[in-house]
């Protein structure tokens, strides 16, 4: 039976209208149970989940508090797993925050629509880095945002392209992810970092810092947040899903008190609290397990892992390709000729199975085609040879 | 550091202007860890929580399948999980469900919001039962909602009323909860339901059904949910939190293909998908458990405490008060004469360690005052005796 077409019409909220279902999760579907060798998702490596150890912190954290954990809990998150993620702050960065301002959030996917609910009235002015993480502009866009974007440079935005926009435009909200970006691999460096805290600070604007892959450098040294420079200003968004696990939806936001108030209702209104068993289960590891030693291990294979496929591209692929060189994350970005479309290159591709995430999905207004987003933590260095060489091939037989 | 004026300005998304902090939150926060008697919450008898039946599912899921369980899952929810909900509505109540319209959820207060998320502008007309769930009073505000009420009989909507409404004005959604309803403990008995499909089938409208309560009878014979006779123009939501537990968030949406669709997107760009831990865990729990047999166990007690309470009313509390007497769910309704402010008697009481929600948080406009929320799940038998009695002094006190 179909909804009666009169009931469809309900279906009319003004931020769904143009919002596509993600192409990135639809291309996960068709890859998932199959020979395709997939460089398309954003999956950590699974070699690296701490199985055993979440199995121990979860009888441990049932067995201690059973009960409590089973009941609803604070819409704020688990105040010892808050106070471990201000400490880790000022620990790695010598960033002081309060437990207070730390809301638990399912991801730092529900920060971004938690952060758009209490911001978002229709038409209000988003910046985003050119190109963007998809999941920001489909939450930005569900509250009818409008995205303007400014190109991201090899070290971050450019700033001349932002002084020019807040000093014109009336901006609410610039979106970032200044380490290890998503899609493109790019890191802002320490000077943009400044500079970006610099001219933000002259306008009534905030940055929201997404910041899911910090953790996962592989080179290079770790860089402050622009939190360190521009506090108050700053909302800024961890992650444990891509050091421990993805499925177990665990991020965080940071703001200011009074943000943060705000972002409570949001949270009780959207889902009451975050996951209790979640919760309790991360914050049991991180007690009995060492965090850092167990990043450093994902570290290590990742950076050979993204290594040999930069190594691979250079040697399969046309010389004119252009490709980021990351010092973490798991993406590698890489802009073609002018000429090219990657859309229909992933369709040659998919035949001879192998997958990657066109660039178009990244661009707000789906306005470039010749990029596309690899991403090297979910593959073996076996199917990375493979998988590069059969994409260096189609990409030199469509390049003429 | 406080957020410069100029700043804090930019939080004025519309929908938040009016929402307050939820009453109730802030009273379970007061409650939590001191020796009042607390009718406030909402919260499940915890004594019936299964720690060990959940630590011994936690150790299977993960052991059969950890990798698996800790990546990225599909926004749509485990599908075994998926299947056993379809399978339930088909045993208990012979609806047909297809698996593929299920969506799982943080909770069915994300259902609320995800459904808001894809239907309603700004201004769009919503009706509820008066009183309502205050979580969806709060959800539906959120987008802007423009809502109406219906009063809740004591076996229904006002179904005179409910024709008016639908005759004159558009109305986009009609949210009740037909069983047990939260705050009242009301049931629309099964001609009320029926009366209620017939209606709306004739006007272009959805309505919500919400029914977190619904396995938790203790007396009277399971009634049809309103999809059973209206159902393309329903959307069904359910929850894990009363039978198994609310920390783990499990709840569900049940709708059309093509609401199901536009639901799908909002899941996605809201959290990505749904806690995997807690969907296997759960599942698992339910494979290799008596789920009817537990939740038998827990309706015996909750009757118990209901009746004695009820009793404990009629014994200590003035005679001109007015009880329903539900047949299941955690709550009971009093509405006092008209002069009492139950916001006032909620100052007394806390002060002689009783709490309850006075029942104005429950009315869109707080234009009710002499009305009282008794939660009767979580307490035992003497705290009832005990509270009640306490309460009941100051009623009597405060009545002449």
């Amino acid at each position: 039976m179909e909804t009666p077409q009169n009931l469809a019409e309900l279906l009319n909220a003004d931020g769904f209208k143009s919002i596509p279902k993600s192409f990135i999760r639809e291309i996960l579907k068709v890859t998932a149970h199959s020979d395709i060798i997939s460089f398309a998702g954003g999956l950590p490596n699974p070699a690296f989940f701490p199985v055993q150890e979440i199995q121990a912190a979860a009888m441990k954290a049932l067995e201690k508090d059973g009960r409590r954990l089973l009941q609803y809990g604070e819409s704020e998150g688990y105040r010892p797993l808050r106070e471990y993620i201000a400490a880790r702050y000022k620990q790695k960065h010598n960033l002081e925050v309060d437990p207070d301002v730390i809301l638990i959030t399912n991801g730092s996917q529900q920060g971004l629509d938690l952060v758009s609910k209490v911001f978002l009235n229709k038409g209000d002015r988003v910046l985003m880095e050119r190109p963007a993480y998809l999941g920001a502009i489909q939450a930005f866009s569900a509250y009818n945002a409008d995205i303007r974007t400014i190109n991201l440079l090899d070290d971050g935005p450019d700033i001349e392209r932002l002084t020019e926009i807040l000093d014109k435009q009336k901006v609410k909200l610039f979106y970032g992810i200044p380490n290890f970006q998503n899609p493109t691999g790019i890191s802002y460096s320490i000077e943009k970092r400044k500079q970006v805290a610099e001219i933000m600070n002259r306008f009534p604007s905030l940055f929201i810092e997404d910041d899911p892959y910090g953790d996962i450098r592989f080179s290079g040294e770790n860089l402050p947040p622009i939190k360190s420079y521009l506090n108050e200003q700053t909302i800024l968004l961890g992650s444990f899903s891509k050091t421990i696990s993805p499925g177990m939806r665990m991020g965080w936001v940071v703001a200011s008190k009074e943000i943060m108030q705000k972002l409570l209702i949001a949270k009780q209104l959207t889902d009451l609290h975050s996951n209790n068993l979640s919760q309790r289960v991360i914050y049991q590891y991180l007690m009995d397990n060492d965090f850092d030693n167990h990043i450093n291990k994902i570290n290590e294979t990742y950076k050979r892992q993204c290594d040999l496929m930069v190594e691979a591209i250079m040697e399969y692929f046309p010389h004119d390709v252009k490709v980021t060189q990351p010092q973490g994350g798991m993406f590698l970005w890489l802009t073609l000729k002018e000429s090219q479309n990657t859309m229909e290159l992933f369709k040659i591709a998919i035949k001879e199975k192998v997958a990657f995430v066109p660039g178009n999905s990244f661009y707000p207004k789906n306005d470039c085609h010749n990029t596309m987003r690899l991403n090297f933590s979910n593959s073996d260095e076996i199917k990375i040879k493979q998988g590069i060489k059969i994409l260096g091939n189609i990409l030199k037989r469509n390049s003429s």
